[in-house]
């Protein structure tokens, strides 16, 4: 098994950390994002997706997609459960995991890749050229604004995201405050419950994958 | 159990097809999202995120976010397996559903929302404004396009979009084009494999869902 990765992306991160979280030692290969090299034959023929994390089976099957990857390794290696260990957990975790993603890390790329210059022609992710568009900017930032808020909100309710235990949920979550940092937007000092779930999830080893 | 539901919108569909596939009979209640009930004070107390589908269970949990209600659902009623039934088969279930709701759903959703005049303010689900941004219609009928080219690829190599067998991967790629009807842009006749896919797909009765 080898995983296909980039070391400063925040979507290979995502797979790492849920990786560190199982104890699992798995071969990675970097394919360097930064110089294109997702766009080459070679990487074309391993994922026409083109794009990072893409986890390589030992029979040759290609499972890229965070998600994809995630469930492989869970039903593979079921402890610790990432993905809730019963229905209500698993549907609770589901549930705000496509929330940590849709309404977080989707925000938060969607100020950076229309703002970064390297990313002219390149404002979404795969092999289609889509230009930048200036307004998203300052959409994508308001919406991780709201986004923080939210998570705030549900962090005092509760010790992790989706529940009691640590989960997927987290992983988003923690992936999107450090890639906030890109656009200058990490979770705010004065959302104090995300800030002592912040604490206590970069303080797990699996936070340096 | 219940369902929060509105007839005519794609996302609630998915969940619909997904209980119809299990042969599940979960009461629904209509949130008319065309009049705005989704903002209503009781509605709120249901779901924060003020979408739709909201499944709410016997012990009054809400389970929101369509994957979030088909783990749940799956859980409970694992046959007819629609999530994948081996660790493969879950992993590229999950890697192409995502693929469909991320390069599909949502290409679909960017083109509509920002060019419906029943949108304006309204171009992101959720409880926070956001005006539509005029060059997200041509991008997004851009992307659908490009879309529609990868599924027909993928479609001739493969019976369903996941392998061998329907799954969630086929539900979000056919609601999609039903939601492209809303743009003008179903899947085109030319593309044959996604053509005969579509005929198969929408012979079964969880298409009528």
């Amino acid at each position: 098994m080898k995983l296909y990765d980039y070391a400063a992306a925040p979507n290979p991160r995502r797979a790492r950390m849920f990786i560190a979280e199982k104890g699992l030692d798995i071969p990675v290969e970097q394919i360097d994002l930064m110089t294109g090299q997702q766009f080459s034959d070679d990487f074309k023929k391993v994922n026409s997706a083109l794009t990072v994390p893409a986890l390589e089976l030992d029979d040759g099957t290609i499972i890229s997609e965070v998600y994809g990857i995630w469930r492989y390794l869970e039903a593979l290696h079921p402890t610790p459960a990432l993905l809730g260990s019963d229905a209500k957990e698993m549907g609770l975790v589901a549930m705000w995991e496509s929330r940590m993603l849709l309404e977080g890390a989707q925000s938060v790329a969607e100020a950076f890749r229309n703002y970064a210059k390297g990313f002219k022609g390149r404002a979404l992710p795969g092999p289609n050229s889509y230009e930048q568009i200036p307004e998203l900017v300052e959409r994508g930032r308001a919406r991780v604004g709201h986004f923080y808020e939210m998570l705030d909100a549900r962090l005092g309710e509760s010790e992790y995201v989706a529940g009691d235990n640590f989960s997927v949920a987290d992983i988003t979550a923690f992936v999107t405050h450090g890639f906030g940092g890109w656009i200058k937007m990490p979770i705010p000092d004065d959302h104090a419950n995300a800030q002592r779930w912040l604490k206590a999830v970069g303080e797990r080893p699996s936070a340096e994958a």
